[in-house]
């Protein structure tokens, strides 16, 4: 059984109909009803809610945690992000959904600016599976064409991937890194950059299987925790002599 | 002509006698005089200088800055730390030497903890270099011995670097990945090992070599800064039917 | 259930009464019955065998191969090394073991020498997880130690592997990558160092939870094949003017 | 000085009066003026010369050798493929560009088919730098745009490059991986996508920016060759007790 919260700011949703009309009950519900099926204990939580719902007990008992966020990233408590980045170092896996790109979580993961280029133009993207024995692209077909979306283009400003499993193309010209892993102490972070809040994607099943397959691959492996610190040697040592 | 800057804490060579002994001058001074000839112009700055000698046109002037700090990490000033952290992305270079692992700037580029195990022994370190043909590399033998360094053993919790070029061997029986290299937005980053201030590591003419070719490997590529943000289409875009 | 078969040259344990004492019925059977209990379908296949066992049949039913050959690289069959990296390539896990490192399918999927230092003293061998997280590393505990083995020593002639999973520390001073990932077309491969013909190692319960974790990482994606060739574009075109 | 051979397979250029009227005295001749004023030393051979042109005293000379060959890759004998395919190991650097994917020293240096989508309809490619730090991309602009190309798509099947500095968007929806870099043994190499025969990319000043940085990349590393073999401990070892 693996733990999954759904994080969303929930903002757009309830303050833009167009939003509203395509996720009536916030992104993360829809992610949430679209993952059933997999024997995930799904929770979500919002920014709203006390510690925006990410207490140290839920975190505690999140194996992964997804994040969705957008025009509210500055609101989100220096003190929660800081238990979160805490908790992917401990092992919890995070996917970072579309512009939690800018989130400040996974700049702290990534030790850059997140910066990219960006349009909102409803037009096509290509999504190619640049991987495809990757565990994330289990499953998942060569191409994933949504007819809609907002573009995200090169330069990508995020460290090199550990791993890079999908590439995308768009209508008018640009190319991204759509599906990046990275890991960060013992944590598995996959970000993943479809989802624009004014486009049906999160019901798309292609979509929800790669989002499916990364919360398998991002669940936390049980070794022990690393020992850090003043270490006596395993073998003897000769007597320096300074 | 490269611009380098050495940046050392300068603390253990004012109140340590050992240390004092080995380094009179401080590390900062060693490193100059060990790296010169290379056509650099090396300057130097230390934690009590003004600004620890990091103002924005000290910075904005260096190519690549070396980076050693021990016990003072938490004196750095955070601002000074936003400031070496904005020019790596902006393409300066960053040499982090030995303790630095545990250096602000260096955490805050990784998004990790970069602990590691230590121990003070003075045991035998052999570093191997497994990538031949990398810059760094360049005219180093397959191994350096140091008689006498302090050991750092694995796990050491940075992310995977985007190419490992040495590993060390202790007497102890530990293994570590003691030179690494990382990119973060334009600027490349350096990590490497040796330098406990107890040892004359930094007068060792092999582990001069690797930091001279490490500032020439780190210098900035000339290429336009990347461009971010709202940004037209290159080709036409078909009328999206939403 | 996935399918393993292990391939052994089965040379020494027949013609050496060292190798006779610890392997009375070849590696490959003491590897068999090592992982034993983890729902895998395991056969066996020897270098004396008509087409050294791996058929057609026997490879396109194999999920993941195990290799193990030593002085007899040079018999084995050009016709059956093709084979190999064939399946590898749709999709086949390989694990390597040990002395493999020089076998013609090896060298072959990696492209170089795959040469590497070496001392047979009997010295001891510690190997270091270096990527606690990586599903290979599962359960397993940061530090194995092997009080007899065989050294492997750097420069080792292998392309820079996807992923590093463990690295060797010998009493010797020599350092190795230990614990290798690479992807070739749809195959995972595993190259996992320890196990010397005169050394009791593939008794050893750690180093068979790595090999069994290795088997389970290897397993094929059930990815679509990938389509090559001329390709119809999915977007129209403008008449291009030339 | 940096010795560069540019070999040309030479064969489009002769029977077809398209190629011809493009590039009237070879692709390698066009290349060769086009990289003049860096300081090379550039010599030029081709399939139909004695041993291809690529004597052992011709390759022992050569830092950098760039490879173009499209229709006549089965004719290029495998005694110098094996010869190449050495000098890479031993250090020399190899440029792979357009066609040669599929050319035999690529293909036995890869370990995988090389095998990737194409399409001949003139489309436009944008070439996006993903890695703006590297030094292949010095100087190089964020895009590159070639109105008339052939078409490679993914999925690319190689290995997974140690860096990736370029992606291309192509017109008809696809992506490519179009800058790649690998190490092998002690030789660098560098697979660049563009350069259709029927198309003038190689006058390109850009295209021509990116290979002249490529050569200077690839330029071997003078560290010591590797020793491989049996080998003296470093350390005094403890007497083993089997």
């Amino acid at each position: 059984m693996i733990n999954v919260t759904i994080w969303n700011e929930f903002e757009h949703e309830k303050t833009d109909d167009e939003v509203k009309a395509i996720y009536p009950n916030g992104i993360h519900v829809a992610l949430a009803e679209g993952m059933n099926g997999h024997g995930f204990a799904i929770s979500t939580a919002t920014l709203d809610q006390d510690e925006h719902g990410l207490t140290e007990e839920v975190l505690k008992s999140t194996d992964v945690l997804l994040w969705w966020g957008h025009q509210a990233h500055d609101r989100v408590n220096d003190e929660i992000v800081a238990r979160v980045v805490k908790r992917v170092h401990e092992g919890m896996g995070l996917i970072v959904l579309h512009s939690g790109h800018f989130s400040k979580p996974f700049k702290a993961l990534m030790g850059t600016s997140c910066d990219l280029k960006w349009r909102e133009a409803g037009e096509q993207e290509i999504i190619w599976n640049v991987n495809p024995s990757h565990p994330i692209a289990e499953g998942v077909d060569s191409k994933l064409i949504l007819e809609h979306e907002e573009m995200y283009g090169e330069f990508f400003d995020i460290p090199t991937p550990d791993e890079l499993v999908f590439i995308s193309n768009f209508e008018g010209g640009e190319v991204f890194r759509s599906g990046c892993t990275f890991r960060r102490g013992q944590g598995k972070i996959f970000y993943f950059r479809p989802g624009h809040e004014t486009y049906p994607t999160y019901y798309n099943p292609e979509i929800l299987k790669v989002i499916t397959n990364a919360v398998k691959w991002a669940y936390p492996t049980s070794s022990p925790a690393p020992v850090y610190g003043n270490s006596q040697p395993i073998r003897e040592l000769k007597i320096p002599v300074v």
